[in-house]
Order: structure tokens, then C-alpha cells, then sequence
């Protein structure tokens, strides 16, 4: 909810008036070829204008009428770890705040470690996606847009989420493993490697690829830009954003 | 986000006219005492500036300054079940969007349903209402206003959701269990007492009362808008709202 302040509708009738007093001056003047009238009747406009536009400024600020929410979208990155999920979901929510929208991002990472209890069977995992999912639901409708990376495997708990937000942007981080796996940023495939972790996707869990992905993209083939703008222009496709 | 609709620009600026061409008018009779000139300069004024104030209208929009966001709140209910919790939250909540601001509420039986297999037991709750809190921080760090009615007993957790959010309201629901007892309106009391229900606060298991509550409401001794005013009375003190 958005309030207009005093001093945004003042600067605003200011600015107005600019436009308003050389218009009236100026019609006054071709009506009557008199400067010094002219000038007069332009002078008491821009006096009592100001007052007046100010207070017109302030009426309209209480209503609601004609203020239009531009429909948000729930962007949902999903891919193996080190697959470059995270980079690009920054990216994209980046230039959507840039635009001057709402945006919240949900990475996987971050609500595990508020949560650290949930663990990764399929069970946990998927009542961890439908809870992310049902969050970023409750987000976009009320105007958020939500930029959600998260391994997400299952195709069941992608689709969850899918029927639960209204616009759904499904991207599908390809990167494959070979490179995910050299790129092994927070060193986890080694130590699913070592059996060190149980449960880890494309090593000994499985990762269902998308059927229908709104958007692929593979980060070892585009630069961060190609891959990003992909998926704003799929946003845009469907109707939103850009 | 809000934009501005065309139409809504459009009858802006009409509706600006009516106070800008009958000022324009009545200076330039005022300096010149010619009634069919007056009116002429008004005429053309009003075409041409109808445009130009449609015009600054949308280049306005474009601009952010001074759009002030309304601060918004968690108000979080909490008490027996059948003390009335749904009833005020779901007034409150009704009150705030009458005002035009944007609100979302979570209701403990309803995100329950969702997430069926969430047990009873002191772990599972905690568990439940941390995450019940993180999704309200989320919603209220994007400007929307929270009103949550749970049960939530144990007052580590009311208090790990008031760490989390900006702007907590405890409002303590502190209607009477031989109140609530009767009432039953789900026939959960009943249930419990014959031992069908485990873990069932106030019954065999603890409800720990606020100690320090924004607001305290009695739906036994008070009616619901006396009840739902003191909800916005302390929503009004913090700064918020009203």
C-alpha cells in the first residue's frame, strides 16, 4: 500500500505549474497583446493554483480508483546443486528490483538453514517443497513477485507448487552434471562421493528433469546475461513484468 | 506495486480542469472585465491543458519518490481453541481492508489442512509456528499486514515469531477454558476429555499464557467489535493503521 507524501504532491504541483502558468500566460497574451496582463494574470494563477492543485493532489491520493497492481509471477528455478540456480535467480530478481517491483527471493540454501531440522528423504523433501511452494503462493497474491531457487527433484513437488500459484514460471537450470560436479562449489559432491551424504541429488537420489519447462537454460553454455534474460522474457511472455 | 490506469489519468486531469479553467477564467475577467474573452481563453485552455495534465499524470507515475509505504504488522491471536481467536482476527483483518490496506490472514485450522501430516506433539508445534512466523515476516517485509489466529501454547514460540517479524502484536484471546469448554463448537473438548485426542491444549497439554500481551481480549465478557476496537486501538499505538 502506497501513500503519496505531502512533499511528492507538492513538488508535483510545482512542476505542474511550470506547464500551467506558460500555457495561461501565453493564451492570455496571444488573446490580447498585452505583456504586462499577461504577466499579471499569470503571476495570481500561480499563487492560487498551487494551493489548489496541492489540495486536488491530496483528494485523489485516497482513491483507490484507476491504481492498477501489475500481476506478479512465482519464477521457480529448478536444477542440480552447482548448477548456477542461485547466480541467475539473483540476476533476474536484481533486474525486476530495478524496475521498481516487488520482489522476494526464496533460495534453498538460506530456508534450510532457518530450518535445519528437515532432512532430504523424498517425504521431507517434498513437505518442504509444498511448504516453499504455498509461502510463494501466499507472496504472489499479494503482489510479490517471488524468484524461488531451490533443487526441487521430484516432478510431483514441482507440479505442487505449479497448482498452487497463479502464474508460474517453471526454469530449468540443465547445467549438466559432469560440470556441476567439477564446479563442486561448497565441495558437496565430493563428499556424496565419499558417502559421506546420503540422499544427494544426481548421486545417489534422483533428479526428475522437467517434461515442459517454461524456460532451460545451462550456465555452462550462456553467460549469466543470455541466461537471465531468457527467463524475462518468458516473464514477459506471459503477460507480466516487462 | 500500483501504476496508474490511463482512464484514471484521463478523468484526473478533467476533473483538474474544472478547478483550473473556471480560476483562469474568472482572472483573466477580473483583470480585463471582458466577459466573451475570459471565456475564449478558458475554452482553449481547457483543451490544450487537458492534454499537458495528462501528460505530466503518466511521466509522474514513471516516478517513485515519494510513494510512501504504509508500515504493516503482524497481529498474532493467541489462545484455547473456541476462545474466539478466528472470529475477532477475521473483524480486524475485515476493518483493515475497508481502509484499503493489504492483508493476508492465516488462520491455524486452515494452514493445518494444508500441511496434514504436521503432528501435536511440543516439537511439531514449534516446528509449525516457526515456519507459520517466517512466512508472516516474509509477508509483512513486503509491505502486507498479517493476521494470524493459532493456538500456539508455548511462549518460546510466540516469542520466536515476534524476533522475527518487524512489528509483532500479541494479542492474548483470554477467554475463560470453562467458556471455551462449553462452547466446543467443534466438539474437539468433548473428544479430548473421552481421551480421542492426544496433546489437546488446555486439556492434556499446556497452554503457557502471555506474560506481557500488546492486547488482552475476554469474548466471554466483551463483544466482538469492543474486542476487535482493542486490537486497533494497539495496531494504532505502535504507529500503524489507524
Amino acid at each position: 500500500m502506497f501513500r503519496e507524501s505531502h512533499a511528492r504532491s507538492m513538488l508535483k504541483a510545482l512542476s505542474w505549474r511550470v506547464f500551467g502558468t506558460v500555457t495561461t500566460t501565453g493564451l492570455v497574451f496571444l488573446f490580447t497583446g498585452q505583456l504586462v496582463l499577461s504577466l499579471t494574470v499569470g503571476a495570481v494563477e500561480f499563487g492560487s493554483k498551487l494551493l489548489l492543485f496541492w489540495m486536488h493532489e491530496r483528494i485523489w491520493d485516497r482513491l483507490s480508483w484507476g491504481k492498477q497492481r501489475i500481476p506478479p509471477a512465482v519464477v521457480w528455478f529448478t536444477g542440480l546443486s552447482g548448477s548456477g540456480k542461485s547466480t541467475v535467480a539473483e540476476w533476474v530478481a536484481d533486474q525486476l528490483r530495478r524496475r521498481g517491483l516487488p520482489v522476494e527471493r526464496l533460495d534453498g540454501d538460506i530456508v534450510r538453514q532457518m530450518f535445519p531440522t528437515i532432512g532430504f528423504t523424498r517425504q521431507e523433501r517434498e513437505d518442504h517443497i509444498s511448504r516453499v511452494g504455498y509461502l510463494a503462493s501466499r507472496l504472489e497474491s499479494n503482489g510479490i513477485f517471488v524468484i524461488a531457487s531451490f533443487v526441487s527433484p521430484y516432478a510431483a513437488g514441482r507440479k505442487l507448487v505449479r497448482d498452487t500459484c497463479r502464474s508460474f514460471v517453471e526454469v530449468y537450470v540443465a547445467t549438466p552434471l559432469a560440470e556441476c560436479e567439477k564446479r563442486d562449489t561448497k565441495g558437496l559432491y565430493a563428499r556424496a562421493r565419499r558417502g559421506e551424504i546420503a540422499n544427494f541429488t544426481g548421486v545417489n537420489d534422483p533428479y526428475e528433469p522437467p517434461q515442459a519447462p517454461d524456460v532451460t537454460i545451462d550456465t555452462s553454455r550462456e553467460s549469466l546475461e543470455e541466461s537471465g534474460r531468457k527467463v524475462l522474457d518468458a516473464l514477459g511472455r506471459v503477460g507480466r513484468a516487462s
